[in-house]
């Protein structure tokens, strides 16, 4: 703590606490204001101390991609977790009970299947769980494709004591990224006019939905207003990256970049190169290289690409640099920020987080690996 | 041990153990008949467990590719350990020297300041360290591009009473993946002329070269018969994955597939698709998706391409199934071979090792996220 960004050692994951926060309070703020839930997505931080911070801001709870992912949160004491994804499986249906007698557990389904062996094993360990079947809002992954098919899973669920019908989860992850405002505004109207079918002929037949949960950073103005969703799941907005930083953004809310990798250079020997110590191994590639990259040390002024990802280099592209003058660059640090930043935060165990260039905090990132 | 991989949690990393033996004792013995020392990379599976391995079926140490990949290994008893790789800043020299009072350590370098700085700390801590400059072999990454850079940097390796010139370091990581066999020869053919363009200016200068390191899996063969290495290091051999086994392969070694990602199909509710449960937070993608897929649950036949990964789902194209067959994969398990091993591997805490479809080892990824 207090030390200078300088002497932290690279590579680290770093965020910029005055960013974060920035995110973290418009982002609460935004859902009171238009009178959503907000349920974050703890699968972009893998973090309880962060799931803390988003509690404390107003969240009702947190939403884990997987069962496993759920453990540190559930350790940690947050008291309401969503698993907004579909699980098989004689271990991981172990795995939804033992947590659901930890923690307030709502779980995903779109298989009739699911539902037997959830409600027996669940009334077999004498815990409840609340269960959101899964509709297919337009992505074409998981979730029932006709009402018929949600009906059944309705009826399933009544017939079992131990579960729970508290709603639906309507995502669509495509359309998040649909980089012009107006075409993501029109996507984002499309997936929830769909939703609304299911909510309205559920309605039709006398089935209460509690929760229309759904939504995420790229479209969640539009989810907020569409009138159709009560529940928020957005996850990458307390990040961004490079991804979502490329996007659009004409509405009201505004996101910092506030997750970077932080790298030194370690090798220059040819002109108008240099290499970092980063590769695939601490940056995610799969939605691009990191597309700037800011150096932390006073002085030093390079106009700079990362242009490559090996295992464990990171290649440079220092223009039309001199020899002599990119070899001047070595053992100088730079924040490069994730084109991704889920499986970024994926590949590192904590965050260093700082305040003007000083270490201000470490959270462990306790749900890393946990993909089961 | 002894369940069979059907009741192993999904996603796990697995290792067929008659594949892996078959290439373990394939690259020890040919390196045995063409007399030159394998020192073989442990940055592809990052596990002592394996090196351990390694070295018992005759190799020389192993490489890691940064100095806190090392520290497992040199807790591990591993006696000799080669960092192949740049590093720079007083933290790093402090590990270099405090792994060198554990394990025989040797170095990359290829800058002045670095050798100073690794003379001076190894002095004052008593400590020796053997020092390999690192020469570009024509990848153009890290590495000296002059014999004069070279002399350099070896009259300065002779300053240090603490340092030890032992050779020269020549990797060239581009041309381990052409694809055309003849037309890898020829690359592996450039880049061993350059190395030993160096070796022959040492040699005149009256330094003697003791150590030629470098070569790859993809290269192995031209490498050992090139007459110019005398110590290869060759890592993915060991698992190989869909961008190794998609090259040509017209040698005397064959490489079998050992490494797989174990994973169970969740959903599965549209016609043609189901869904899996490994993403990009299970699978490294930088070298393309899955290229197969096999099926372990006996009696299951299905036509099925990996052809997207979200974080945590993976999308299975079943051909033209209809929707009854498709929702009959739910629950049914398949092996993944990564696209890319090593990053792969590094998204994992343990390998599960099994024999005939029963699992027959737990062995820990001990260096994962180890990239300091």
């Amino acid at each position: 703590m207090g030390d200078p960004l300088t002497s932290v050692g690279t590579p680290s994951l770093l965020i910029d606490l005055d960013a974060f926060d920035a995110n973290l309070t418009a982002m609460a703020a935004f859902a009171a204001r238009h009178g959503v839930a907000l349920r974050p997505h703890a699968k972009a931080h893998k973090s309880s101390e962060i799931a803390k911070r988003q509690i404390a801001a107003g969240a009702a709870g947190v939403c884990c991609q997987k069962l496993s992912e759920a453990y540190p949160f559930a350790a940690a004491g947050i008291a309401s977790i969503h698993v907004s994804n579909e699980f098989v499986g004689a271990d991981k249906i172990a795995m939804a009970v033992e947590l659901a007698s930890h923690t307030r557990l709502s779980v995903c389904v779109d298989a009739l299947t699911q539902v037997r062996a959830l409600g027996e094993a669940a009334a077999r360990a004498s815990v409840t769980l609340d269960v959101l079947p899964e509709i297919d809002a337009g992505q074409h992954r998981c979730g029932v494709t006709s009402v018929d098919a949600l009906f059944a899973l309705v009826d399933e669920i009544a017939a079992h004591d131990a579960l729970k019908f508290t709603g639906i989860q309507a995502y669509h992850g495509g359309i998040q990224h649909v980089a012009d405002w107006d075409a993501r505004k029109t996507a984002a109207a499309h997936a929830a006019e769909i939703t609304a079918h299911y909510v309205q002929a559920l309605d039709t037949r006398g089935v209460r939905c509690a929760i229309v949960t759904g939504g995420g950073t790229g479209t969640v103005e539009f989810d907020a207003a569409s009138g159709v969703y009560n529940e928020l799941q957005p996850g990458s907005y307390l990040f961004m990256d490079g991804d979502y930083g490329g996007l659009g953004w004409d509405g009201e809310l505004r996101w910092r970049h506030s997750l970077f990798v932080l790298s030194t250079v370690m090798s220059a020997t040819r002109p108008g190169m240099a290499v970092c110590d980063v590769g695939l191994k601490g940056l995610a590639v799969d939605s691009g290289l990191p597309r700037s990259a800011i150096w932390i040390d006073a002085g030093t002024e390079a106009e700079l690409s990362y242009v490559a990802a090996n295992d464990e280099h990171g290649m440079l592209r220092a223009q039309s640099k001199p020899q002599e003058d990119v070899a001047a660059l070595v053992g100088k640090r730079l924040l490069l920020p994730p084109g991704h930043c889920d499986p970024t935060v994926n590949l590192y165990d904590e965050y260093v987080c700082y305040r003007g260039e000083r270490v201000a905090d470490i959270w462990p990132i306790d749900a890393r690996g946990m993909s089961r």
